[in-house]
C-alpha cells in the first residue's frame, strides 16, 4: 500500500557519524515526474537548503539525496562546497546533471560534512533502488527520533486511484516556519507544477507549520512533494473536485506526519492540543496559541499532570494581545472550563482538573472574545528527558 | 550598614501557604516619605497590583504588606475583595487610611487568598517593626527562591550621605516586562515624587528588564522605591551632580538584585551574560537577545557545558530579523570569535569552546554588522533541577 509507482529508494550505511545503521537515503523520482519544496525561514538555513533551492528552479529533479547526522549548517563556503560535491558524485554516476539532485542535510549544526562516505556509497546505492523501501527510508533519516514517520492515502480521482505516502523526521529543534524538518511525500498522480506548490504550501501550512515541541526553528527544515506521474490519473485544477479531493488526502498525510513528530518530541510525555478562538486575527491567534505552548512553566506543569491553570492564564496574558478584557477571555482543559469572568470558573473543581490533566491527550481551549479568527497548534509537555537528550546530543 | 532611616520592617508566620517560616513582610514607611512603584505588564495581573496601583495613585502611602505562598492572581472579584480587606484590616489597626497600605502578593496563582492568617498577624507585625530587619524581609518573601537578594549602598551626596537599600525575590516565571517579581528598595534621601517615578523606570529598565529565567512574565511582578527623607539629604534634579551620583546607586542596587535573581532561577548552573551589538534598532537587539536566552536547545547545552554553538546561531537565524547578512554575523564565547563568515571562525577549535563553556559564568556576544544598537541580557541555563521544581511546585 505503501509503494508509489515512479518512486525508488534506497539507504545506507554510510558511516557519516552514526556507526551500524542506516544514515543515507536515496529517493529517485522517474523521469517527467514534477517536484515542489518549501525550506525553512531560519537566516541561517544550512548549506544544502541554499543547493536545492537553487536546482529546483534550474532544472526538472531526479533525485534527492538525505544524510542523517550532520546538517551541514553554519559550515560557510566549506558546507556549499561539500553539499555541491555530493550532487556531482550522485549525478556522474547516475548520468544526470548535478543540478537534478537536491541534497538534504540533518543533525549537528556546525561540523564539516564529510564527502568520502557519499562517494563510498552512492554506487551501492543506485544499484540498489526499489519501490518497497519507504520504512527504511524512514528510518535512515532519524536523528533523536525514537520512531520512524510514515503516512500513506490512497484516494479515488475520477480517472483512477492514486497513492501518497510520506515520510518525515524531526524530534527537537521543532518549530518549523515554513516546512518541517525534512518530510517527504510522493505520489503518483499526474500533477502540473503550477498546482504541485501551492497544495503542498496550504498542507505544511496547516500541518507541519502547527506543531512545535521546543520553538527552536532549525536551520535544515524542508519538505518535498514528489510527482512521479506513473499513475497516468491527473490532478487538473486546485478547485475541481479531483482537486479537493488530492488535496485533502495531502492535507491528511502531512497532518499525520505533523502530529507523529510531536508525539516523538524529545522527551515528551504528552500531546497537547491548543485550539485558540475569538481572536481580533490570526496573527494575535497565533501568538496566544506559541506563548501558551513555549511557556516552560504550563509547559512542565503538563509533565507533573498538574492542573496549574495559572501558568496558562499568566501565559495568555503576556502574549502581547493590547488591551485584552480578561474578563470575556475562557480557558478550558478538555471539556472542563477552568476561566471565566477573569478568574476561576465557578464550575471548576481540582478533582476535574486532575482528571483532564491525567490524561495522555490533552486538548487546551482558549477564547479570547475579541472577534473571529482562530488556531490550532499541536505540542507537548517539557520532561527531564528533554532536558537529558539535548544535554547528551553531542556527547 | 543597610538599615535606612525612616523605614522600619516586621515579619511574621502567618501560615499562609507555608508553615514554620515567615511568608508575611510588612514595610513601614515614615510619615511624609515618597514611593515610586512599576508593575507587571501582563494582561492576567493579580488582584494586589490593581489595588497597589489604585491606592498609590490615591494616597500618601505608609505601609507595603506582602505575602509569601499565594498570588491572589486570576482570583477574579474575590481577590479583589480579599486584597483590600488585608489593606483595611491593617489601616484599622495602625490607624491610617486603606488607601495608605500597598498590597503584594507572590506565590501560586488562581488560589483564594485566605485573609484570617492576615488579621491574626497584623498586631503582632504592627507592634515588632524596627529598623534592622531587612535580612528577615528578604527571607520573608521567598518562594522557590533558595538564597534571600539584599542589596546595600551608601553615597555621598552634596548635602550629606544617603543609604539605599533593596530586597528582591524572584527564581522561576522570571522575565520581567516592567520590573520583576516583587523588588523593594528604600532610601532616606529626600526625593521629590516627581524625580522618584522615572529614576526608579530607567533603574528597573537596566537591570530588572534584562533579566530572564524562563521567559516566563509573571502576574504578580512588581518593583517599589521607599524614600522616606529621614536623611534631611535632598536629591534635586536628575542631571545634577547629586542626581546622577544618586541614579548610579540606585541602579546598582536593582542591578544587583537582578543578577542574584538570575544566579538563583530554579535550577540555575550558569550564569550567562548575553551582549548585543551592531543591531539596527533597539527592538532588533532584544529580539535577538532574547531569542537565544530562551531557547531550550542554548540553555541546555549550557547546563552541559557543550559547546555546541550550532544551537546559537540557529537561534539568532529565528530571531525574526529581516534581511539578515549572515556572513556579517560575529559570535563569540567569552573572548573566543567562534562564528565569522557565515560559518565556524578559521581560529575556533573545540578544546578552546570547552574551556569557555566549563566556566560558571559565561559572556555570548553576538555582532549583527547592521548598526549601532546595543543590549544586554542577563540569563542561566535550563537543567533537571528547573523541570523538577516546576513539574514539583504545587505537589
Amino acid at each position: 500500500m505503501t509503494a508509489v509507482p515512479g518512486i525508488r529508494l534506497a539507504v545506507a550505511a554510510a558511516g557519516i557519524r552514526y556507526q551500524d545503521r542506516d544514515d543515507l537515503l536515496l529517493i529517485e523520482l522517474a523521469d517527467g515526474g514534477g517536484c515542489a519544496a518549501v525550506f525553512t525561514r531560519n537566516a541561517f538555513c544550512a548549506a544544502p537548503v541554499i543547493v536545492a533551492r537553487e536546482h529546483l528552479a534550474n532544472a526538472a529533479v531526479r533525485y534527492l539525496l538525505i544524510n542523517a547526522g550532520n546538517a551541514n549548517a553554519g559550515t560557510g563556503d566549506d558546507g556549499l562546497r561539500a553539499s555541491r560535491e555530493t550532487c556531482r558524485l550522485l549525478a556522474d554516476t547516475a548520468g544526470c546533471a548535478s543540478s537534478q539532485v537536491l541534497p538534504f542535510s540533518t543533525g549537528v549544526i556546525g561540523e564539516d560534512l564529510p564527502v568520502g562516505p557519499f562517494a563510498r556509497a552512492i554506487p551501492g546505492l543506485l544499484s540498489s533502488l526499489r519501490d518497497d523501501a519507504w520504512a527504511d527510508a524512514a528510518a535512515a533519516i532519524m536523528t533523536t527520533d525514537t520512531v520512524p514517520k510514515l503516512a500513506s492515502r490512497r484516494v479515488a480521482l475520477s480517472g483512477g486511484t492514486v497513492t501518497l505516502t510520506g515520510i518525515a523526521k524531526g524530534s527537537g529543534m521543532i518549530r518549523p516556519d515554513m516546512a518541517t524538518m525534512l518530510a517527504y511525500v510522493a505520489t503518483d498522480a499526474l500533477l502540473p507544477q503550477a498546482l504541485a506548490q501551492p497544495l503542498l504550501r496550504t498542507a505544511v501550512e496547516r500541518s507541519f507549520n502547527r506543531i512545535t515541541v521546543d520553538g527552536d526553528t532549525s536551520t535544515n527544515d524542508a519538505c518535498v512533494l514528489l510527482a512521479s506521474g506513473a499513475s497516468g490519473v491527473a490532478v487538473d485544477a486546485p478547485d475541481s473536485a479531483d482537486g479537493e479531493r488530492f488535496a485533502a488526502a495531502l492535507n491528511a498525510v502531512c497532518g499525520e506526519l505533523a502530529e507523529m513528530i510531536v508525539r516523538d518530541g524529545e522527551g515528551a510525555t504528552k500531546l497537547v492540543r491548543l485550539h485558540v478562538t475569538g481572536a481580533a486575527d490570526a496573527h494575535e491567534a497565533a501568538a496566544v496559541a506559541y506563548t501558551v505552548a513555549h511557556s516552560p512553566l504550563v509547559k512542565t506543569a503538563l509533565f507533573a499532570s498538574d492542573p496549574n491553570w495559572g501558568r496558562i492564564l499568566a501565559a495568555i496574558g503576556r502574549a502581547g494581545v493590547a488591551d485584552l478584557a480578561i474578563e470575556r477571555v475562557r480557558i478550558w482543559l478538555g471539556d472542563l472550563c477552568i476561566v471565566s469572568g477573569g478568574g476561576r470558573d465557578p464550575g471548576y473543581s481540582e478533582a476535574a482538573g486532575q482528571a483532564v490533566m491525567d490524561r495522555p491527550e490533552i486538548t487546551i481551549a482558549i477564547d479570547l472574545g475579541r472577534g473571529d479568527a482562530t488556531t490550532d497548534v499541536l505540542t507537548c509537555d517539557l520532561s527531564y528527558d528533554y532536558v537529558r537528550i539535548n544535554a547528551e546530543y553531542r556527547s
